[in-house]
């Protein structure tokens, strides 16, 4: 199986200037029609559930698995297509709105800190603390609702405060991972077009109506904005203990496949070993058979 | 009033060694009988009420405040003493105990956290994840409970690893200070012999009997490991933006006394505010008494 996960095309190297722009959105790799990939995808998911339940068992990593991308670049389907065979006892998802009064009183990790994966169990979050890199720097006066001493106006948003952030992410990451959990970023890559598509089928399936909003084509026109704020995120936050992954988003069968293939070769690296009973409890475990037979 | 943020015998200087042996156990100021420090400590506590006021109106910092200390050093009498003034709405205390196994199936630092107080808030923490760099290092088989990957057996529990911690936790620290928390940290510190004549009246006692635990005994035993963690955790961990004070807890008066000297001397440099209303909706005000007086 191909390691998509030193895949220069798909992997943000940490330490260098990154841009959206040098990265495909269609697909980058052998696997490159629908039914090579489907195939892919079910064996991947068949090991993918096999790793999740030696995971749960051996207790000792947390993993974390985080999505980012622009509207329609379909989060919420590679989360229903990849994890969906996981075992929900162990995996939570966690989706990222807009802060609510009482998560906007605490500093801007606080709430998904709280969601954080324990030990042994598989964490998703749909959007993340990454929002308070992208559609804040888009929309900057968001930043002002989170009263920040020091931060009275738009001016005071510069430079230094985004790259404070970066450190602030870096550095709790780095903590976590450390600590036992494994990071995994992936930004899914959808091209300008490629959304415009997504949003006339919405628009023109009744069925797929209800997914329309209109705020989504007002962020569209910001859409140079989001990608200077992903470049910039990916520069500063892909670190070698929680790197990015750019996944090519414009076809899905591509998107889900590549995500499948990052979790599977990112995983299967653990040492991870279903727990062996201490010698003198095995040695107990044909007294206890001869007690429930003699019954 | 005199300031003893700066007293050099009450500030743990950050950026250089120390050791608890070079802090006094008594008192360290002019304020010297109890007399002086109770009268001292009612006028802070007033001053205390004041600014919690105007941090909740203001609702832009949050204020944790940490207290550590070996048993008996006054930890509950010096919240009790000090702290019972403020409003309970906007105060929280929270008291550390053995980590549960759901916490320790998260990094060490995640059940604080998640307690931490909200803007406008004053959050007490009865013992902290300092207890991660303290107990811990005194017993390092309780960090084998954590089950962090790497981390097999107590060969694996380096001095790098506990320089590790002390770094994850200033960069915690830094990052909550820079998002507007106001870190404060209380090491209370008592003689072994003053803790000998607490344990002894709380045996004689009966009504503090309650307060006697053996396991108490035990710890005793390791009192230069402790003090020698003590030490290692105030080298480490006192920062500019999170500077630990060590204050004399042999005498109570000035325990408490001190405490509170350091809170008013802290929170009154604070730019606090009562809001504002804007001009708009002040032009507004005569219009809304006329409207009920004409009820």
């Amino acid at each position: 199986m191909e390691d998509l996960t030193i895949n220069p095309q798909i992997l943000a190297a940490p330490g260098q200037p990154l841009n959206t722009e040098r990265f495909n959105t269609e697909w980058v790799s052998l696997v490159d029609n629908k039914e090579m990939a489907s195939k892919a995808l079910e064996k991947n998911i068949e090991s993918l559930i096999a790793i999740q339940d030696k995971l749960y068992a051996d207790n000792r990593y947390a993993v974390l698995i985080i999505f980012q991308a622009m509207d329609a670049a379909g989060k919420d389907g590679t989360i229903k297509h990849v994890m969906s065979g996981l075992n929900p006892q162990g995996t939570q998802v966690y989706s990222f709105k807009a802060p609510t009064e009482h998560e906007l009183d605490h500093d801007y990790l606080w709430r998904t800190y709280c969601c954080l994966p324990q030990r042994g169990n598989v964490g998703i979050f749909n959007r993340s603390y990454y929002e308070e890199v992208l559609v804040t720097r888009v929309h900057p006066q968001f930043i002002l609702r989170q009263r920040i001493p020091g931060i009275n106006g738009l001016n005071d948003i510069t430079d230094d405060f985004w790259k404070m952030r970066f450190r602030q992410i870096n550095d709790m990451e780095k903590h976590l991972s450390e600590n036992g959990t494994i990071i995994i970023k992936f930004f899914l890559n959808i091209s300008k077009d490629q959304q415009k598509r997504r949003f006339l089928r919405r628009l023109e399936d009744p069925s797929r109506n209800w997914k329309f909003q209109s705020a989504d084509i007002d962020e569209r026109e910001h859409w140079t904005e989001y990608m200077n704020a992903y470049s910039d995120m990916l520069t500063h936050t892909s670190t070698p203990w929680a790197p990015w992954y750019v996944i090519p988003a414009d076809r899905k069968w591509f998107m889900r496949y590549a995500v499948s293939n990052v979790l599977v070769n990112k995983l299967s690296k653990l040492d991870l070993h279903y727990p062996e009973l201490p010698d003198k409890e095995k040695q107990l475990l044909s007294v206890y058979k001869q007690r429930l037979a003699a019954e």
